[in-house]
């Protein structure tokens, strides 16, 4: 589970960092990608790096400004020249729907693989054995949403040397155990299923936001998570222009760290206006408040460990 | 008057050709910038050049394949972003309006500048004092335009020096003269038009095709153009191939020139199946039919000269 920045600024491309996208590279979990957001020549990015458009799975999109989205269905189509065939669910707010089908429509685009576009409120997005999506709006001027996504906590793995030693053979006991059952054997005999299964894995949080105002539902999304991503589009100070753009700083996203208790902060979506030196100044005021904080950069890698 | 080739790919960006778009540089004769098809990323590839989007008065669309157009929303967006206040007009085929206006909408997305979209047919486009654009239709499966861009001739400046040698002062006769009328003086002589205007500067031809397969209105357009631009995705002996895909090779692109009798040939449109290496030999390729021709690379400009 490792998250892959491949766009880190806002409003418009720079060189130094281009619109948003943010791979979850889910590899050894289920080998395949998630994408947050896609604006404009992800596709571009993604050529530099080691990431498969034909592992994508997953696109979540957080809100429609088309720094987060102009590049989705250059990315679709790409995908579908280069050979992916499996399918591909894109979550987003209303008016996703008719933007992918009239780019796709009008420029004769026909994919190779099965496309599911969602139009999304609040609530559960997405749900498995392994993991849960849950949405929120966020604060944005137009619907902005965030992500929480968690990994399911993992039963603990079968004790077989200790069942074996206890002279129970493999067959349907070993699977009733597996799932946490108690058995009681013919001779009367009574295994605990907690005897024979080791401590469960937890699962992982990860919550991605959109663009937004310091806000509640950001601090609620986050709560308790491993990694947060956080928008950064303004300096410490800069509250009342954030507040007047819908955007937040670098404090009120540290300050959303600090309240949800997250284990780790990335601040993102910084604006083309703070070069690389001033980008240290950025990460340094959201230290101040939060100190596990780092700040995103085109093509860096978070990895989340468990 | 300058082709400046922001994209030179076929069908997907790649590392070394990025999708299509072409400058013509008009900075000398109008101060402004015309813009042939706009392909993912071109505002990222404008990034890297002298280019000043708020310079950019039209853009033609040949046709609505993605390569070519999903670029648009994301330029137009940024070119309001920055600054832009002058106003763009956009040619196409029809589905340009409702792809732009889809993509700016959904998006949230208010320009700054009167944007007027202009679905097209063949014939005259535009047509002002200097310029005149033609349209016609090739073959490509989808409707695909190539241009003809005209300049007028200029007439030849004014001999002030002998007009006054002849005693003519500055007044309404050097106006009727400029513009090529003979005049008689109230003492009966006649000045000739001709004995003090200098040779009228003919204007220049250049023409820019969309994807099609080897056809006569490439001809047609393209003839005695002092630059032609012609697509050719596949190399010589691939013909079946190109057929098949409404695509031409560079012997095709070279025939054509050649037929036309062009001064210069630039080929583009190169599929990222040739590396560097092998665009030399497609090169080659065309140079054996019709010897002036060029190559293009992202980057590289060609001056059109008088
Ligand atoms: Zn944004
Ligand atoms: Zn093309």
């Amino acid at each position: 589970m490792e998250l892959f920045f491949l766009g880190t600024g806002a409003g418009v491309p720079a060189k130094l960092r281009n619109v948003t996208a943010i791979a979850l590279k889910l590899l050894e979990e289920r080998g395949t990608i998630w994408l947050f957001d896609c604006g404009e020549a992800t596709q571009h990015q993604i050529l530099h790096t080691s990431i498969k458009p034909s592992r994508i799975e997953n696109i979540f999109i957080t809100h429609l400004h088309g720094d987060h989205l102009y590049g989705l269905p250059g990315l679709l189509a790409s995908r579908s020249f280069q050979g992916g065939e499996s399918k591909v669910t894109v979550y987003g707010p209303p008016g996703l729907k008719s933007y992918v089908e009239t780019s796709l429509s009008v420029s004769g685009t026909y994919l190779r693989y099965p496309l599911d576009i969602v139009e999304i409120n609040e609530g559960v997005l997405f749900e498995d054995d392994q993991f849960i999506v849950e949405a929120r709006k966020l604060e944005h001027g137009i619907p902005s949403y965030g992500f929480r996504i968690v990994e399911k906590d993992r039963p603990g793995t079968l004790l077989v040397d200790k069942l074996q030693e206890a002279g129970i053979k493999p067959g349907p006991i070993y699977k009733k155990i597996k799932e946490g059952e108690s058995v009681t054997l013919e001779d009367g005999t009574t295994l605990a299923a907690d005897d024979f299964v080791g401590p469960k894995q937890k699962g992982r949080v990860v919550t991605i936001l959109g663009d937004t105002r310091m806000c509640e539902a950001a601090q609620n999304l986050a709560n308790e998570a491993d990694l947060l991503v956080h928008e950064a589009t303004f300096a410490n100070g800069e509250e009342a222009l954030a507040f007047d753009y819908y955007h937040s700083t670098t404090s009120q996203a540290a300050e959303i760290a600090l309240r949800a208790n997250v284990k780790k902060l990335c601040i993102t979506h910084i604006s083309s206006r703070y070069d690389r030196q001033a980008a240290e100044g950025l990460l340094a005021e959201s230290c101040r408040i939060f100190p596990d904080t780092e700040i995103a950069a085109d093509f860096k890698s978070i990895s989340i460990p468990r």
